[in-house]
């Protein structure tokens, strides 16, 4: 196969997006320029913060532009360098797109150069994932907001995905009480037997608020938000005194064509509350630091991991698709080649 | 006069306080048992965060009861003591209550002892607003959270109060650009001419927003809550990257029967937003930090406040309401005798 196939935006979606919002091109694959690397896509990253770029909306990060290939996270192999840092065979992990190859320069938007990755280390997928942006989102997350102690309670909700899952270990070595909301009995088992949660909440049963209260009978005193909507207006009332609430995301509101009401917070004046964002991009420095950090603790299975891995280039827009609605379990990739 | 009149509450309000929630009852001066105080109030502090105490809803300090007397600051010379600490003559500041009158042992629920003033270091109501709960909240909010930075901007609700005048006064000696929110022509002039904030806007005008937006045309870096509803509501969307939002109170809904919504909280993501709310009586070890670094300044001109004085304990209550209005031109106190 001698050409490069992509995934473009189409158009912009209107509330969910949908199939006919994407698009795939085809065209040669590229020679590197003076400075440039070419890689072959073995796996993209498929994330929620994707929705924010396909609105023309201002926002931290620029949109992607109508026609423009989608932008995301890759493992990719080198198959040809015009850089002396990089030479074929080698394999990097950087923001290279929904795209079957990449060229681009050695650096990453995340602030750190086309990282290098040491085959065997862990699985390559990994590195899109809990090594990688998703883990240091929550690693960050848990670190400068959360700051759990021990015999605090920590709620996580998407507690099964690819931030969730480790925000809530993350928890849990710390000594804390750690309770899941996921939507679904599957996930919920695998979130109290094999994340080792203390409890989990289905937020597609019959009554959330209930169910999250007997799940904290001494309230919450860390919140790790990724869904918003009535998992957080649940919430928050349960919150303690002091509590944190570690923003680092709102999926289930994602689709609104117009901002839900949040909660009054005079509730973060009489009990103290921390309301703080977070986006990975600014903590650079943490990559490293997490891989060293956890690696170790993925080899000997004391930090668990799942991924919900899509086939071939051309699925990328459906996934995405059901990522907004909760339909994956763990972490999702795409398998490109 | 030989007896101790207090002011009591008759009945909990529904939504706005009216005189029918008070009353005044009368009776004999106690004498001081082992190890308690009997004073004389000079002073009494009214301050928004006592409409809390009026409801029986759970809050962080427990509500006053029907019958109780009132809670609030006071500073009060000793008429009689049994506490080996205290002497007829001197001059305390502590939480006495709207009464003539009080007894009590020598600590206070702010977590310091009932403190001696040096009489002649600073007008003794001072010890009740700029030196004293007020100033101390604004001390440690604008250190803890604000952290104003050169060049960045900061707002101020209800400016021209106890609160409000000294965060902004911090935030310009950091070398912010600072901005009055403030009700009505005569306390625009005086956060302007008065305390030198670099512009003010008057909330009761035809759009607050424009007008806030016209104020600070680089966003807001800090906001200094105080008084929530439409003023929050017009100031959320200017808030820019990494702002910090001190939550210290929201007068303007205290009296609300039901709590109106607040902004959806996904800016807290997009823009890493910092919420955080603050009760002073959290930090006690911060008092003294603040009337050692207040007093000169103070002395010197470079501090300025204003106060509002009502005179004697029976009017209390109408000004306590005017205060929920915002009626009072800066810090209220009640010159009791």
């Amino acid at each position: 196969m001698a050409t490069r196939r992509s995934v473009v935006l189409a158009s912009r979606p209107q509330g969910e997006p949908t199939a006919a919002n994407f698009a795939i091109i085809e065209g040669p694959i590229p020679e590197p320029g003076p400075g440039e690397v070419v890689t072959r896509t073995l796996y993209l990253s498929l994330d929620p913060y994707m929705r924010g770029r396909l609105s023309a909306a201002k926002s931290y990060a620029k949109p992607v532009e109508i026609g423009e290939v989608m932008t995301g996270e890759t493992v990719g192999e080198v198959i040809a360098s015009a850089h002396p840092d990089y030479a074929p065979g080698d394999i990097v992990v950087g923001p290279r797109g929904w795209s079957t190859h990449c060229v681009s320069g050695g650096t990453s938007v995340w602030g750190a150069a086309l990282t290098k990755l040491q085959p065997g280390a862990a699985p390559l997928s990994y590195y899109l994932g809990i090594l990688g942006m998703p883990g240091v989102t929550a690693y960050s997350g848990m670190t400068d907001i959360g700051t759990p102690k021990a015999g605090e309670t920590a709620v996580i909700s998407a507690a099964s995905g690819a931030v969730g899952s480790v925000a809530g270990q993350l928890a849990k070595r710390a000594g804390a009480r750690v309770v899941g909301i996921v939507g679904g009995a599957d996930k919920v088992r695998f979130v109290k037997d094999e994340l080792g949660f203390d409890e989990c909440v289905d937020h597609r049963g019959p009554d959330l608020r209930a169910a999250l209260a007997e799940a904290c009978p001494k309230g919450i005193d860390i919140y790790f938000e990724n869904v918003g909507g009535d998992v957080q207006a649940a919430m928050f009332p349960l919150l303690n005194d002091f509590a944190r609430m570690i923003m680092c995301g709102m999926v289930a509101e994602y689709n609104d064509t117009s901002p839900r009401p949040g909660p009054n917070l005079m509730s973060a004046v009489r009990k103290r509350l921390r309301i703080q964002g977070l986006i990975v991009s600014d903590k650079p420095e943490r990559f490293a630091e997490w891989r060293a950090l956890a690696a170790p603790w993925i080899k000997d299975g004391s930090l668990k991991y799942r991924e919900d891995v899509a086939e071939g280039l051309e699925a990328a827009p459906e996934a995405f698709i059901g990522l907004l609605r909760g339909r994956n379990f763990g972490k999702l990739v795409v398998k490109v080649s």
